[in-house]
């Protein structure tokens, strides 16, 4: 059993314990460091040992890796600080500001020996799981465009996600997710990316973007945030050169089409559209399509802290791996990059 | 009364006289010229007297007007033919392949003085109009981000719009349509472009775009065409700065949400959402939020051939004037240029 400290015990520190609390074996939390007072006492009254000090904390030898789910810009120097204390750490996305800040951290850790590993939960999430299983089963056959996008209208939550000296900002929150799930898919280098950041809401890190990317193998993504957006577009939208599929929402909602017959150009039926017809954008006749089911994948929801547990005491392969993370800190940084032009 | 000519009794020489009839007063159909012999049957059929040339048509004095409806690479020629033969031209669209060939044309109306007018019926579409109405009255805030959209599953149709010669693709035959929406609702110069068009069907002109165009008072727009579309995105998603528009489709469902109250970022209550939760993308508590009416515009339908008869017989002001066309058409080159790089 892996005994867990969580360093920063705010939303998605919280979040960890409750769903820690319901893993069967291999780790469990057992005590908190936070800075604020008030989050100390919500982690006592939840059943955890509270620590006076980060130090306290990291010189404890019945714990064996913390847990980093802080602001951003501390990410670095706390799991470096963890790992040369002799704890192992997983650490919460973004993993770091910058792939400079990463390098630093995985030196650390192959100088220790101690496990560092960022937790992209999101590669378990079911509306990706579904667009992955399409992306390499093909039902509505090779897909060659994704969109990936999140919308909501709250703006940026809380105060440190505001700041850039703290690595606020949607591409890094959000984005970073939308980003990892479309590198994890799909297996080929990034060819080219134009992208287009939001400040609409007048703070000074971005409230959403807009990134289009081209893989290598002909893939074509749009990956987009909104916290500006009242009206939702789908999660995903995506095309094959058989058919498309949407799922509309977390509820995996949505439609998947594909042509079964042949569409004969030269025999459409012209529809009555605003003030002219088309042939073009009349629906297909009903035996040249089928509607397939949204099939869902089976999904290891606890596989993450498992396989933890299985890197750190068997040596096993890591599910999220650090030149991934590293490949998609990269991606963002080219996203801020061509923006700025 | 003005006597109108077609030119060309396909789909849309068809439609248009079917719509003429319509009329109450100011222009008739009288004759017909195609160069295939069984169109000039259905157009004889129809009531339409039939001319054995293109010259014959055009040296009938009691024709007014002709209406060129051919692939797209004859309309040049023809409308010059027409415009020296003494006859005043409505042609259809796209006019021209390009701005040069546009500007030949326009020289040949400056030289003769016949009129020559274009057919942008899609400024009277009810979805366009209710867009165009927003964007001026602002129901919700300035539009800043414009995305319109006209999504396909039956790609080309019918014979010579597959072909590049005869001006075919969908850029210049669903594209120019939206762009001329887009232009005509936008007053500002355009700043940037950037273009993906599609060639999945192995056709050599485009079967779909998507064009990014940012206009220099910083309104940014996404417009796409897509043929291999087998489910549709919404025809517009408009971002406002107090809300947002979609239009489903041209039955002009869709839902129009507008921000009335304060969205207290510290307080947000977070969502389950896939293997996470999320704050930042729960929806916005109730009475922050208003749902707006989708207000119809009311519009001038037989508003093009009446604006024609008042051009022709009164010196009126073109409701469609040739330097909106010909920065359409400049538009459209300016996409099919940054789309190879």
């Amino acid at each position: 059993m892996l005994n867990i400290g969580i360093i920063g015990y705010g939303g998605m520190g919280s979040y960890h314990h409750r769903e820690l609390i319901k893993q069967k074996d291999g780790v469990q939390v057992t005590g908190v460091y936070d800075i604020k007072s008030e989050r100390m006492e919500v982690a006592k009254e939840a059943g955890l040992k509270p620590y006076k000090s980060l130090e306290e904390l990291l010189s404890d030898d019945t714990i064996d890796a913390v847990l980093v789910a802080t602001p951003n810009d501390v990410h670095k120097e706390l799991s470096i600080q963890a790992m040369t204390s002799g704890k192992h750490v997983v650490c919460e996305k973004p993993a770091m500001m910058s792939t400079q800040e990463l390098d630093d951290v995985i030196k650390v850790s192959n100088e220790t020996g101690q496990v560092f590993m960022v937790h992209q939960n999101r590669r378990w999430d079911n509306d990706f799981l579904i667009i992955q299983d399409m992306y390499q089963k093909k039902p509505i056959g090779e897909l060659f465009q994704i969109e990936s996008r999140v919308h909501g209208a709250n703006g940026i939550p809380g105060d440190w996600r505001h700041l850039e000296k703290h690595g606020g900002g949607m591409l890094l929150d959000w984005g970073v997710h939308l980003l990892d799930q479309l590198l994890f898919m799909v297996d080929s280098p990034v060819k080219e990316v134009s992208a287009d950041l939001s400040y609409i809401l007048g703070d000074e890190v971005d409230d959403g973007f807009i990134a289009d990317i081209t893989f290598e193998n002909g893939v074509k993504a749009l990956v987009e945030v909104g916290t500006t957006n009242f009206v939702k577009l789908p999660r995903w939208y995506v095309k094959g050169l058989e058919g498309t599929a949407v799922i509309d929402d977390w509820d995996l909602s949505g439609k998947v089409v594909k042509q079964t017959g042949v569409i004969d150009h030269h025999n459409l039926v012209p529809i009555k559209a605003g003030q002219g017809l088309t042939k073009t954008m009349s629906p297909p006749s009903e035996d040249a399509t089928t509607t397939l089911p949204i099939v869902e994948v089976e999904a290891d929801y606890d596989g993450f802290y498992q396989n933890f547990y299985d890197v750190v005491v068997n040596n096993a392969t890591p599910i999220v791996k650090n030149e991934e993370v590293r490949d998609v800190l990269a991606l963002i940084e080219r996203i801020f990059e061509v923006a700025k032009i």
